[in-house]
């Protein structure tokens, strides 16, 4: 059994960003794709952290992800930032219409930034967190591929199309929550199939349409909605609102990255932006304080928060790095331009 | 066995006039609230319908609800439309601030109406579909009474915070949806009451925050909402943006109306709008046909739309009228001025 390494977080930082130059990523990406996947990691979110750059840099090689691409910002409406990631990673348009979005949402109260053509392979929460950071609430929600049948359907058609809010705490971690609208990730079954166990029967149906305990038949078939038609509804105005309101893909659209080059799983996000301060004025104070009731209320009855457990392994992470399985460093020090050498 | 009794829509909209005006309902909400139960009973939407004046008419008696109260619009900034509801019902508030809403989303792209101090007894989707008719996509939410556990608790704190979406569609009715947070409506559990059923143990907590499947225990309890974790944040967040931000009551600082004339269940209603036209600009026809390849697709492997059963009843009653039980039909013509006469 081999120990985990650790490293602090620059390391983890510096380590993300010769992955990224070497395989030819343009500078704002590097930063942008380095920012995103040593949070995910910081926070323990492992799927999206380090790990994420073997696929980053997979997607690259096969053409499926412009790793050069110029993110172009456009003024579209008075409350739209638009921004057209031509092929490139969802994360440096992000960052690109951020301060564009906060300044419409300022003046206006409210307002979208749309994000085009991209390829999104981070959680949302660290873009609505970025919001609140800013003293904004914020909404964030993006079509994927489609492995989930709608409510009562039999096939694949909606994507597992995350939502997530957030909304500033006055001197501390936001409210935030970030959700799959599936039942659960489509990892999750994965690891069922792996682990040779069977899963719930309301997780996910066969190729047939049929309900199915066998996570081998889930993956070939169609995962589920979280809360039956409910769940189905909300990720149906997923797709509208961040598809074909802003001009770009349902998730059936989409196409896996593949070697022949032709396969872009390239598609929208839609963020919006409430201002607390426009919304509020004078009383913009008090009613975040307004807001902290309900909180203490939540947890004064023992329930948890949403992304409490991921604000405790910050706390960790600042405190002691990160860590990360020996075979996992392996594989990304071979990505580097100096896969020998140490750290 | 008595007949139920059939009314014409326009039969139905004269008797919810005379009891509005006998109950001393100021013109602009006896017509807003009229379209509003006349428009549930058509879609028969029964606990919403003609059913429905009872309770309102109860709580003008009780002063819980001002019937005579003139909603303030107030132009809040670019992107938000305030009214004030003055302890009024929300019908008049959100008809008064659906054309300034309009026009600031089909300036900005996006929009938003905020509704302070309403007193809320209707279903959103009709607000929500008088958007998409105005060829907008709609948000529509509001906290409600304390009803609800969040995920993980054990007492009664969020409401069954209802959340409503619809999207325009061309030349047909629009795709609707409009869900309580809660697993189940607070009827349903009533309704199971009275029938000496039990309920499925994952529909409510008892007053000790145990699951129960006993109804009244449930009714003295809490229940719980949809969807597990997932549905408890998407209620939180309901209680954020249709409270605190806007400066209105948490679903736990409502009260019922009572005899005391003390309690007053106002609350707060968002409602954002989105304009395609804005967003697609000279593409907007297309992306309204492109939408419309989702839901051929949701249609076509043998799933329904939301509101579909809703629309195939407004078919139903725009052909043959409403039926209502002989016994509610007394009941109602006791609250006219003219309670023996004939319609």
């Amino acid at each position: 059994m081999e120990h985990d390494i650790t490293l602090s977080l620059d390391q983890a930082q510096a380590l993300s960003r010769r992955i990224l130059h070497h395989a030819g990523f343009g500078h704002g990406h590097v930063k942008a794709i380095t920012r995103s996947v040593v949070a995910a990691q910081r926070d323990e979110c492992h799927s999206h952290g380090l790990y994420r750059l073997l696929g980053i840099v997979e997607a690259a090689g096969m053409g499926g992800l412009d790793s050069q691409a110029q993110p172009e910002v456009i003024d579209h409406a008075p409350g739209i930032v638009k921004v057209d990631a031509h092929h490139g990673s969802s994360l440096l348009a992000f960052e690109q219409g951020l301060a564009p979005l906060q300044e419409k949402a300022e003046r206006n109260g409210i307002a979208v930034l749309m994000i085009n053509r991209c390829f999104h392979f981070s959680a949302l929460w660290s873009e609505v967190e970025a919001l609140s950071e800013r003293g904004l609430a914020g909404l964030a929600m993006n079509p994927t591929q489609a492995f989930v049948a709608p409510g009562g359907g039999v096939r694949a058609l909606l994507g597992t199309n995350p939502f997530a809010f957030s909304w500033p705490r006055p001197g501390g971690t936001p409210y935030t929550f970030d959700f799959a609208t599936s039942v659960v990730a489509r990892g999750e079954i994965e690891l069922h199939r792996r682990a040779g166990q069977s899963i719930p029967d309301d997780w996910a149906l066969d190729a047939q349409g049929q309900p199915t305990t066998d996570p081998a038949a889930a993956l070939e078939g169609a995962m589920l909605p979280f809360g039956g038609h409910k769940g189905s509804a909300l990720s149906t105005m997923i797709e509208l609102l961040a598809g074909p309101l802003i001009n770009d893909a349902l998730s059936h659209e989409t196409h896996a990255a593949n070697e022949e080059g032709t396969g872009r799983p390239c598609h929208g996000e839609l963020v919006i932006a409430l201002s607390p301060k426009v919304f509020l004025g004078d009383q913009c104070e008090a009613g975040l304080l307004h807001a902290e009731r309900l909180f203490e209320q939540i947890l004064g009855q023992g329930a948890r928060l949403p992304s409490q457990r991921r604000f405790e392994a910050r706390e960790r992470s600042l405190a002691s790095g990160v860590s990360i399985p020996a075979a996992l460093y392996r594989d990304l020090k071979a990505l580097t331009d100096a896969p020998d050498s140490e750290d």
